[in-house]
């Protein structure tokens, strides 16, 4: 079935096209002919081939295109990497979110950001209608400079490239390195986007153990010599889902196994601006030789005003600045860059942040406190952030908790949705930002009592 | 060569592996040793595989990254299809673009972009800060329906997906339809970047000539014939870069064509509001059966603040929302639509499309006299738009030419950029819009001068 599968993908075999005769190809796999019947009997089944009476078996239809996840933010969707995005998207302001990822507008610098509106209406007329460059504003990536070189990571402007958003970023840099079929490590468990995105890059994803300190070295050591991967995409600073921190001997040891499987690393630093303190990056430690820098400004400051950089090394950038005009002509808008950039200038963003901070921190300990009598447990206390990752009740499966909150009004991210090796049933995150609204405290305890006796639907 | 290569970009070998031996290769591929050595000698000299002494040839490096262009904006970068992209993006305002795509900044409706940015400080903070809905603001989609309906196409909103720009909105349904090694077809001559994506996508693209009322249907009809192409990529209303029309008749046969071969066609549709009367479409015939609408407002409102759209059948734009999501987590800028949508509102710009239309039927009639003494004549006077596409004065080659006036700082569209079979060297694309700086015209005549004379580079 996988060969047959395999050359209708491929296009050997098209629409319309025969199939080879069961004896032929039982010769040619090396299978007896009962063990193709069996398999053009299934591949018939399900809508794949069709038996002509007395002339043997046909493609019936032409190879469906690129689907990823199920359709729809409908109710019944099925819990897959997409399911959370979706649903926390395309689902009203009347339904709470402690499975989003991102804070509520009341706690975003909207003062700074309206100040940067009303300076862009004044701007020149050229940064208001024409592309600009395809690196993106300069104010802005000499901004991001300074501040990589205040963590110790000295690098010019050029070697900056502003995108569309983080994600893209992430998508650009994969499209430049993967190949349909290559191997990419990522953290078990990991931001679910990333499961969502590689699998549009046709990849085999492979998970490697997250600790409290990292990635379990051992088996990451094991994984790279094992698969020979390409690409580890990760995030060090307040890990999604964790909220762990990279600790140096790990991010030390993470490298070396890089560097000794000629591995890229791709680290998101989205989470950065949170922390109490810069904790080690891979991208500092390594000089962006074989790490590739990304982030984006979309969790404290704007994720409407849509702007992500990628930092690497200078031989990929004018690469990479090929494939964005390509496939964007050209890349960061000139006027989002531009709210960006004033907004970060803006002598109340820091203020922004520490306030942030604080609140963060509050919201942390009163989300655990509130989470303890109904049995549910942080993993770890992070050291910033708005994700506590949680283990819940023995025996209560966190997808079939989802999706009775969701009945509630309630949107929550089930573990495995974060786990490519689907060992997290038992684990929910929680956006310690988005507790507050009524209804999530009681469609928690409601749905812990139906879900503790309900068989995982995953 | 070939099939050492594709081992290589398969990773069946990888950086260190031992290359079958030249006996065995030469018996597996049904040829003679001495062309294996052959192979083996020239891959050796590209760097690909390297010999150890007596113990045969192995795998140099790691397949490299994608690269889709030569690198840079510099003086000397080979003129592909990224040059003119990067030449016009890259360079500073000191230089002049006849050969870029867009108008200049006092073309623009500023006064409704500043109008539009000034209320939107005052939007609400959700607007300002949040991701929003999946397939983009509603309020812009439903006007876009209204104006669709319009032109006789009657279709909701729902199928409607906005995008951050009309370039990645082609991109997304390229992902979504395509793998590597199909056959996309395009007009010969066709807009570079569609060269440049469909080459980021690894697919073969096969040319059919453009006509004056479209694509050569009879050419067309072969070509869907012998390559069974997946997609047809094109633009109908102010075709680029030849500014011609597509006739019914045309459009109805090119359906049919597609409809016999299952060929999806994605109809680009970005110069449609600078047609005088709308003219047939693909998309309006077929009602989205199979033909896709793409489109974007970078041409008559804005270039930097990016929004594109694609129109498609309902059952499409689910799959597509997830592919957005994994790719760029939401897809349109908030922030941008709520501009656009402000923007396309305003009483002023239907005004504002009127004078460009006039503006730009001056220009285009200014230009082609003073292109004339200069032996530049147009291949057609276009019924709108900004583009000129003109034969050269016999045995001049355009990149020649495009290579000569960067020097005096003029940035030209050469007509091979455009062409998949390279024959259009003869002819160079001009943006009537862009010729009013002093350097454009005595940089062409020194340049002709010279490039008469001038064997070709490309």
């Amino acid at each position: 079935m996988d060969a047959v599968r395999a050359k209708i993908a491929g296009r050997t075999l098209t629409t319309g096209d025969r199939l080879p005769s069961i004896r032929a190809f039982a010769a040619a796999m090396g299978v007896s002919p009962s063990t193709v019947v069996d398999a053009y009997d299934r591949l018939a089944a399900e809508g794949v081939i069709h038996a002509r009476q007395g002339s043997g078996f046909y493609v019936a239809t032409a190879p469906p295109p690129l689907a990823l996840g199920e359709i729809g933010p409908r109710l019944d969707r099925t819990i897959d990497p997409f399911w959370v995005s979706r649903q926390s998207l395309d689902t009203g302001e009347d339904v709470a979110k402690p499975g989003c990822g991102w804070l509520p507008a009341d706690w975003m610098p909207t003062a700074s950001l309206r100040r940067a509106t009303r300076r862009l209406a004044k701007a020149d007329d050229t940064l208001l209608t024409e592309y600009g460059a395809t690196r993106g504003a300069l104010g802005l990536r000499r901004l991001l400079a300074r501040q990589f070189a205040g963590e110790g990571l000295e690098i010019g402007p050029d070697q900056i490239l502003l995108t569309g958003s983080g994600t893209q970023a992430i998508d650009l840099v994969c499209r430049f390195l993967l190949r349909p079929g290559d191997t990419v490590l990522v953290d078990d468990p990991c931001y679910f986007n990333f499961r969502a995105l590689l699998r549009a890059h046709q990849v085999d994803v492979v998970g490697v153990p997250y600790t409290p300190y990292g990635p379990d070295t051992e088996r990451f050591a094991e994984a790279a010599a094992a698969h020979r991967p390409r690409l580890y995409v990760t995030n060090s600073a307040l890990h999604n889902p964790t909220g762990a921190t990279l600790a140096p001997q790990v991010a030390h040891r993470v490298l070396n196994i890089a560097a000794a499987h000629d591995m890229t690393i791709v680290e998101d630093d989205i989470f950065a601006d949170f922390e109490p303190e810069p904790s080690p990056r891979l991208a500092t430690l390594d000089g962006l030789s074989r790490v590739v820098r990304i982030g984006s400004f979309s969790k404290t400051l704007s994720a409407s005003i849509r702007c992500g950089y990628i930092a690497s090394g200078a031989d990929w950038i004018d690469a990479l600045i090929d494939l964005q005009v390509a496939t964007h002509f050209s890349g960061v808008s000139p006027v989002a860059a531009e709210l960006v950039h004033a907004a970060l200038s803006d002598g109340g963003y820091r203020k922004h942040i520490d306030m942030l901070r604080r609140r963060l921190a509050r919201a942390r300990g009163d989300t655990a406190a509130r989470l303890k009598p109904l049995g549910i447990v942080p993993w770890l206390m992070p050291r910033g952030g708005f994700y506590l990752w949680c283990r819940l009740p023995e025996g209560c499966d966190a997808a079939a908790l989802a999706g009775r909150a969701l009945r509630d009004g309630v949107v929550l991210a089930p573990g495995d949705v974060f786990s490519v090796s689907r060992t997290a049933a038992g684990y929910m995150r929680f956006n310690v930002a988005q507790m507050a609204a009524p209804a999530v405290y009681p469609a928690l305890g409601r749905g812990l009592a139906d879900a503790m006796h309900t068989l995982p639907t995953f």
